[in-house]
């Protein structure tokens, strides 16, 4: 009874992420869905990587929390779009809460939007089973969260199209294993995109814009100025 | 529907909760139940309080992971039995699970355990809404993932009866603001133990020890040798 009831639950999600897929493919939009763990810096990186790309993209971002519009706030200082989704203790965004996100920072001003963002609520298994419609998941991990959360949380990691490995200012600090780190990484997922940043020093980040610009070119077919 | 079948599951759980609860009070055997996010450092607390904690009482571990069993390997290095429970991607632990574990480790020797440990999946969401019949939550926190957690995830840090702030070596690495941290966290819980250490270090541990030595004496009226 549970188990078919799920079903019927992600059956339905799987539905409502393809029209948000359609969507983003009519207007030319990228979309990722980033997923970590709480506190492994994703507003930070999200923050940061607004201030460099802004100037050629148009970037939106749509913040999933618990409680709190913290997140959207940072966001906004920031000078972009942002949508709070609260998800009232929810440990998941779902298809339908983009879609309803998207009415506001989309719909209403189409061919506007080069980039969503989505930032899904800080958890390493939920998020990994909901489908949003996005064209790639992001998965950050941090040096001080250990190097064993790949072969513990193997979904997240197997599914991202990029692993950005963040708090690389604290590797002296801590016994994190690259080796093991990197050994598990690419046995469960050989093909995965591995940055090393710090959001905090700004150390590797510009790998990191680089591969997300090509991603954006790529899907939005945008002429950039040289 | 789906909310009807969700308070069947819970309701469900519930009942094997006052199952497991009264087995520890005819027993009497403490039963903590650990939650935090991936990679905040339960495992590591957990084996510097064997080590410190095992001449005095016997302890028992449910180890709670989504695959592997990694941390019970860890655990089973120390000399303590502990169960391993792998939910198979399940976002929790879940009272029934708990019940067949204490199989394992108390019902074919009763009168044996003084505390369970039970570490939950790595997971500041879910986890919370499981009781699991454990005398009270333990939550670890990191000062890596940031000050704002408590305010962000309230349901953890407002039920729990103590709060470990973990990494506190790092606190000079970071942009951690403690008393961010504590105003909201006291408004949460104006009664919560609050604990801040490093269990890299050892750093603030004999606090902890103390503590927690204090709650199992209380549970199992066990009369220490002076």
């Amino acid at each position: 009874m549970q188990i078919k009831v799920i079903k019927n639950i992600l059956t339905r999600n799987e539905g409502q992420a393809q029209l948000n897929r359609s969507l983003f493919a009519e207007e030319k939009i990228l979309c990722i869905n980033m997923m970590s763990s709480p506190g492994a810096g994703k507003t930070t990186i999200l923050e940061r990587t607004i201030d460099k790309l802004k100037s050629v993209f148009n970037i939106g971002v749509i913040e999933g929390d618990l409680m709190t519009s913290k997140d959207a706030e940072r966001i906004n200082s920031h000078g972009v779009p942002v949508v709070q989704i609260n998800t009232e203790g929810g440990c998941h965004l779902s298809a339908d809460m983009i879609y309803q996100a998207m009415e506001e920072i989309i719909i209403k001003k189409p061919d506007v939007q080069d980039i969503i963002v989505i930032e899904n609520v800080g958890n390493l298994v939920c998020p990994g089973v909901f489908d949003l419609g996005e064209d790639f998941k992001v998965v950050v991990s941090s040096v001080t969260e250990g190097d064993d959360k790949p072969i513990k949380y193997p979904r997240m990691f197997s599914e991202a199209k990029a692993c950005i490995l963040n708090k690389i200012d604290l590797l002296p600090y801590t016994n994190f294993n690259m080796d093991n780190f990197l050994n598990d990484l690419y046995s469960l997922n050989p093909k995965i995109k591995m940055l090393q940043v710090s959001a905090f020093t700004g150390e590797g980040m510009d790998d990191w814009y680089s591969w997300l610009k090509d991603e954006i070119v790529w899907k939005t077919k945008k002429q950039l100025v040289k």
